[in-house]
């Protein structure tokens, strides 16, 4: 095991959660307090602050003020949702990335995000490793969509999904009280993996959840669809649907795409952007029922309700952090921290593992298909128990004047 | 003061709060220890629940759970939508009320409810009085809305404040994540009321809130609208807009109308039913700005969401359930319990005050103009002073798998 002195860089990168800064607080706060680590930059925006030059001096930050990180949501230190290019094709970046880490003699990366933001970490720890510059590497993972491969859960997911089956159980208590008849179609975060419209069924485990859940990885079919609503509402004269923004029909199609409404529009990543599915449904439903039907969509509040954010959550965030310095200053490197569960007489117990960046990177774990009930319109007890022990605890929140108090930076270069 | 003795029924009316069943538990709570209240009767889905005889007998609710009221949003006895006609016209519905009151000795009746429920209130007060049934009718008030006159507040309302302020913060955070521009404009509910829309300025007095906010007390002007919308946003590159659903134009036209995809029904109250018009606001700035924008429709959570209730609410809601029965029982009828508030060595504390139901009933309480900013985009520090203490304090939440726990009741006819 060698000893290797020099400066660390944190960056955030990817869509926010509410507690990716919970992550990086535990990263810059072990960084900060370790002897082998003389400096603690961050770099504003994730990869860009590097390429730019754009550091700020962690150190020179008031440490009661930094702490309030753990209950920050979205990236303190800003996003970005810049694509690296591949080091065959394109190795400017690196090159730059290079010149910026031996201008401060940065030994340490971390690099906090979800599946783009691992491939980016792997790209520039494999170019460190090929040019023999010494550089540890450690991704720090964060997503509320839980389709990291290798890890259990992702940080960021037991928060989401804590609001998400909150939020059904109110929702579901909110369409019940008038004694008319009424649909509600509940639209979730997730393009190709359902993990966050799973939740809603802890909502129902509870009795107070929707009736039916659809997920990106049953393919949906809009007839067999209307006929559960329909069968369900003539029964009840009440139904509850959640939906994943990124169901499609057999052939691969959007649902969303049934709309007129559709964005055309792509991001950088190249992911079709989604939006106006709930409304879309809302309109379907209403016309072939005649019934009144609400259509809603939890919009960005699902990644950063911090305020409903899952204590485990939260501390397993600052632990695998934490984890990434120890380990790095260990020796590791090249490696993204995930977690492994166990249970100790019966107990939850959530330990940190380490998976290789190579095998994370650009990969998405969807949710196992016996995970769903036999007409896969919504969750079994395997799901149920895999997914309770991720949003238990309230976080102590630091508020002020009733609400919660969030981190200012001062951001000195 | 004379002693009246009998049964009482309490019914709930009007659109879902956090607490309306903190008030219905404070009345239930109290008329069950009530000596000169011989049943407790719950009227389910309101007044519909007293005209179709389907009463339930609170006193055999398990008191454990008829607690858990105290935590659980929307109505548990059900609401309705029902608007009793004028006795003058037409005095069926009184007649089968004062039928039914009669068949169990009601002497006793506490609505729960808005501007319309506290008109029903009214409209049954002065017919009991008129026939000569000695019956004590009191309103519990609620809405988020904030809108009933006299009473400093509304329960309800500190709730639905604090779930905006709180998300309008969040989504602060979130909007900013990028290091590219990005517009973002969020509808709040309140048809001709800003008291809701106004609770985000909370969020900016926390320095993580809108740039903007249109209140339907201000006429809207969508030229005005773009011109500080652009300017904003070239110099910040972001701008976070807060507006009220039922902003009009100087013509008195709902934006929302402006879009194409109104929808044209009406609900039973002859109110407009609106919607869609963050997304139409969006794709307008969207036009003519070209740059990103997000649409953001808080929707029916800012009236459910009791996991971020206010405790002052939760606990003013509960003290006027239970002033509602004490002064009943002390002799006091006709009167809707409301409150006022005083500052003693500089602390808030509200006081219950009884107002004359004829004064509250559809009647609508605006906010003051001089609590706008002085170009009406946003609050001032009256509106901040008004609101904070409304906001304050966490409720301790009974939870279930980290998950809020609802009451279920049993409801014995």
């Amino acid at each position: 095991m060698s000893t290797l002195k020099g400066a660390a860089i944190i960056g955030q990168s990817g869509g926010p959660t509410s507690v990716i800064n919970s992550s990086a607080y535990g990263c810059i706060k072990t960084a900060l307090e370790n002897e082998n680590i003389t400096t603690v930059y961050g770099a504003l925006n994730g990869i860009k602050g590097v390429l730019n030059d754009n550091l700020i001096d962690m150190g020179k930050e008031d440490p009661e003020e930094l702490a309030l990180m753990k209950q920050t949501p979205s990236s303190a230190l800003g996003s970005c949702r810049y694509k690296i290019k591949d080091p065959e094709v394109d190795d400017t970046d690196y090159k730059r990335i290079l010149e910026i880490f031996k201008k401060y003699d940065v030994r340490y990366f971390f690099y906090n995000g979800g599946n783009d933001s691992m491939d980016t970490c792997n790209k520039i720890s494999k170019f460190m490793l090929k040019n023999g510059y010494e550089c540890r590497v450690m991704g720090i993972p964060k997503t509320i969509d839980n389709d990291l491969e290798g890890t259990d859960h992702c940080p960021g997911y037991g928060s989401a999904a804590k609001y998400i089956a909150t939020s059904m159980m109110e929702i579901y208590r909110d369409a019940r009280v008038y004694d008319t008849g009424m649909i509600t179609i509940v639209e979730i975060m997730g393009r190709n993996a359902g993990w966050l419209t799973a939740a809603a069924s802890l909502a129902s485990y509870k009795g107070n959840g929707p009736d039916l859940i659809f997920l990106p990885e049953v393919p949906f079919d809009i007839d067999s669809f209307m006929a559960k609503v329909k069968a369900i509402y003539e029964k009840n004269s009440k139904c509850i649907v959640a939906v994943s923004e990124g169901i499609r029909d057999k052939d691969g199609k959007y649902i969303s795409e049934y709309g007129a409404d559709l964005a055309k529009t792509k991001d950088s990543f190249g992911h079709a952007q989604l939006g106006g599915l709930a409304s879309f449904l809302a309109n379907y439903v209403k016309e072939k029922t005649g019934a009144k039907v609400r259509g809603i969509e939890l919009s960005l509040l699902q990644r950063c309700a911090a305020h409903c954010a899952s204590k485990n959550d939260v501390e397993e965030s600052f632990t695998s952090g934490k984890a990434a310095v120890e380990n790095a200053v260990a020796g590791i490197t090249d490696k993204m921290v995930g977690f492994e569960r166990s249970y100790v007489n019966g107990k939850y117990v959530c330990n940190i593992k380490l998976f290789d960046l190579t095998v994370v990177a650009n990969t998405e774990k969807r949710i196992p298909l016996d995970w769903l009930n036999e007409t896969k319109d919504g969750m079994n007890e395997k799901f149920i128990e895999y997914a309770l022990p991720l949003i238990q605890g309230e976080p102590d929140i630091i508020k002020e004047d009733g609400l919660p108090k969030f981190v200012q930076l001062k951001k000195i270069k």
